[in-house]
């Protein structure tokens, strides 16, 4: 016997979760109810306080600050900062207002960041002019450590208008403080002291807290450490990017809140949370044998996929589950948004491998409603094409998750974003692994590092052996380097094909049969 | 025995194809060598123009029209139509000279006109002035039918200086034709006639080749029939979002011939297409087991990722073989770019579910040197990133595939498009699938037009049923649409939140219980 689930329906926006075309039927989630009752009981202590990060040995507090965070004194600075640099109240080193804010970071707070941004304010704020923005600045978003992309950004800002504002959680990620490096030589360049143009966002006393303090940046927001980067957009981290563009974040919290309360409910069936991960759990056998698509049918949301991705990722990718066991979990997340996809990969979900789950968003509400032919509108075409996937997937038994909302606002990212944090606790306790922690980052962190001393290693070998001829093999003996000769090879690479000097002497490279030969020369 | 594949370089831009880390090894790949010989000899047949798309019983020239297409009066004349329009020899309707180029269309020729634009002008292209771009046009995207991107992009275009382009293979993808209506009463509502703002890229007689000779369109550029859309960035398609800017499409199409050349290679270990293939096939078993996560260590690449999505998936994620067995094919591939994913979902592949391998690509010229403490650049810190995560993967036995290269230029993108296209089409043989159809498209489609049937019962209803109150089921009830209450109630939703009127009678909604309630009201 298979009992249908009914959809979810909370009034509130009309926020729907509908499971019944997923293939979870009421007697499947029943078969559930002991593991969902235990993940409520750890909710319940997640939300008091208990250890949450067992690896750490800390609570988790992305729930409980929702709430005193709005209540802070850095909320109400964060809004005050960027009212005062609308009006033109703060400028950089040469007197000039702040027209442009760069965010500096790395992973979930820039994830988080870029999220919001997109979804509230489309693909175009920057293009707008500032009466279009209401005087507020363009917003740039700074993630990687590409000199390409480095390049492109600085080539379109003028760094005596640019506010550059850097988050790290840890204070540490190489990446993030790289670029503050080039920043700083970057503002050097033109004469401008970078720190009149600095503010970070960082956990109390790391190395970012630090470099601030001892530059006296203009400002310091600190974020509670208890809030992993990954769920710190309801925090200072995504506050940043809401305020600087005028976005009401009060309104955000409260959604994620009105989220929170509803995701408290013990009842699967009532707990859109509990629901979802159930659903994830019973798709996927408990070990992620499916993969969550999102198909979110909004120009607005492709961020929100990728946010969801690193949400989900990383939280329930582990080798290890809670007792020690290696499990090698992990629940992968891929798509971008309807009705793009439907020409883009979807063949293969119609028809291919049977190895997936698709969840849909959709929003009711159309911003414009461009009458079409046999009048219909924009928006009612967008809506079928929707409901024709639909039904297309379901009819070849694919699994299909849908979540609906009236408006796309404040209020409703801020519920959508609270939902999927509280599930994917949840999916964590019914497989038992710690959500908050992310070990497999720290080892290639650490053979980055040897990568650098290898570079070092060559500089020096570089330099004192001008006329040398040889192979990487060749080399990597000379440098007693003998067990790293492709990370040798791939070094020698980088300095040849960008001319690296060192003191005026170069090395080149040509093929010779399937093998590069190395020469120094000056 | 495991004997090492040693890696394959290509003295043109050193470029690189390294799978020594994969897994797949020299006598891997000689079980696979009998399929290669006939993969081979099927490749060849498709070069000569054999029948290869068996569906539709026709040839697929996207190889063989890489070399006429240059030397055809489509490629003289939309070089010298963007020429000319870049000195203001073209004007639109009320006089002014064309500053904005729009493409409109979905699929293959909008996600290979959008790589190719991302890779070789960056993601700010639109930000910078006129003089910064040489006289030519912003260039935008639209590829969806969302109200809200529409209105977005609408928002910051000057329609009287807006040539739109419109794409369309097929001619009859019903999103660009829907966004051409809309378009067209843009215009009319700021009384610009949309014909003379209006360019065509389609195959000859198709419904959009029809419409734009009906209306007159500025031009209109034949594609040819027998190149698939997700082939297609080598052709017209391509062509034009790289003219727009000023791009050297001859160059880019020197570059994919030349990779032709090197992957006619019957050997395939001298074959980097076949190897790639070859690759794919022992990783996956056949089958597809294990997902190609792809990332570029590269700002400018992440829409080549996605490119990359669409041309495996929609070509190998088939539900028949040529010999009709069901097979449920397909080879998942996502991704977005490094050093970005590390601090993404990178955890999950470092520590969780081994059921990928990932395919690293890396650019060695730097664009700037930016020099960074203890004299490393940021590019050597990019490199020393995707060095620590590639062995740190390797270390924990995760597939890797390696692709490097010197320069990102018109040239090697070309190579990089070609590579792919071919592993594809190898690849497809291996596992006997048809890669040039997508039926699975078809059905989404047929359902989406009912959903519109749907809708327009329901205007009917709406319109005669002043008064009426129900839920979802009684509507559908009374309008014998007793089998599509889901529908039904989807549709009624849109209506109801976006405030429709039919004849100033409108439907509103107000939640019962766990059903919305429905009230026909003037």
């Amino acid at each position: 016997m298979q009992t249908v689930v009914p959809p979810l329906i909370f009034p509130d926006e009309g926020f729907t979760l509908d499971i019944s075309h997923s293939g979870v039927c009421v007697e499947k989630l029943q078969e559930l109810q002991s593991a969902i009752e235990r993940a409520h009981r750890a909710m319940k202590a997640f939300e008091r306080g208990d250890i949450a990060n067992t690896e750490d040995g800390t609570s988790v507090t992305h729930v409980a600050d929702r709430l005193r965070y709005e209540q802070s004194p850095v909320f109400a600075d964060i809004n005050d900062f960027f009212q005062r640099l609308r009006r033109g109240k703060f400028s950089g080193a040469t007197g000039r207002p702040f027209a442009y804010v760069i965010i500096n970071g790395i992973g979930g707070c820039l994830l988080g960041a870029t999220m919001l941004h997109q979804a509230l304010r489309g693909a175009y704020w920057n293009e707008k002019d500032k009466f279009e923005r209401d005087n507020y600045p363009r917003l740039y978003f700074l993630d990687n450590n590409d000199p390409a992309g480095f390049a492109d950004l600085l080539e379109i800002v003028d760094l005596d208008r640019t506010l550059v504002v850097t988050v790290s959680r840890s204070g540490n990620s190489q990446e993030t403080l790289n670029n503050v490096a080039a920043l700083e030589a970057a503002f050097a360049a033109v004469e401008i002291d970078f720190s009149k143009h600095a503010c970070a966002i960082t956990t109390d006393d790391s190395e970012l807290d630090r470099l601030a303090n001892r530059n006296h940046w203009l400002r310091i927001w600190l974020m509670t450490p208890t809030i992993g980067s990954r769920f710190s957009v309801t925090s200072v981290a995504g506050h940043l990017a809401a305020a600087a563009t005028g976005l009401d974040f009060g309104l955000f919290l409260d959604g994620a809140r009105t989220m929170d309360e509803w995701t408290r409910e013990r009842d699967v069936t009532a707990n859109p949370a509990y629901l979802l991960a159930a659903t994830w759990h019973i798709l996927g056998e408990g070990r992620g044998d499916k993969s969550m698509v999102i198909v979110p049918y909004s120009d607005r949301l492709p961020g929100f996929t990728r946010y969801l991705q690193h949400l989900v990722m990383e939280s329930v990718g582990k080798y290890q589950d809670r007792q020690g066991n290696m499990v090698c979990q992990g629940l992968t997340v891929y798509g971008h948004k309807g009705s793009t996809d439907t020409h883009a990969y979807i063949q293969q979900l119609q028809e291919g491998r049977n190895d997936f789950f698709v969840t849909f968003i959709e929003v009711l509400q159309d911003r414009m409603p461009y009458n079409l032919a046999n009048n219909l509108t924009m928006g009612e075409h967008l809506h079928a094409f929707l409901g024709g996937l639909m039904l297309s997937l379901y009819a070849r038994d694919r699994g299909i998750v849908s979540i609906t909302f009236e408006r796309l606002n404040e209020r409703t990212l801020g519920m959508l974003v609270a939902l999927y944090e509280r599930a994917v606790a949840v999916y964590a306790e019914l497989i038992d692994v710690n959500a908050y922690n992310q070990p497999g980052v720290k080892a290639y962190k650490r053979i980055s590092r040897n990568v650098n001393e290898i570079n070092h290693a060559l500089q020096q070998f570089i330099r004192d052996n001008q006329g040398f001829r040889g192979t990487a093999a060749d080399v990597a003996r000379a440098v007693g380097l003998g067990d790293w000769e492709e990370e040798v090879d791939g070094m020698l690479a980088k300095f040849a094909v960008n001319l690296r000097s060192f003191n005026g002497v170069r090395i080149v490279r040509e093929l010779q049969g399937r093998r590069w030969r190395y020469t120094i020369t000056s």
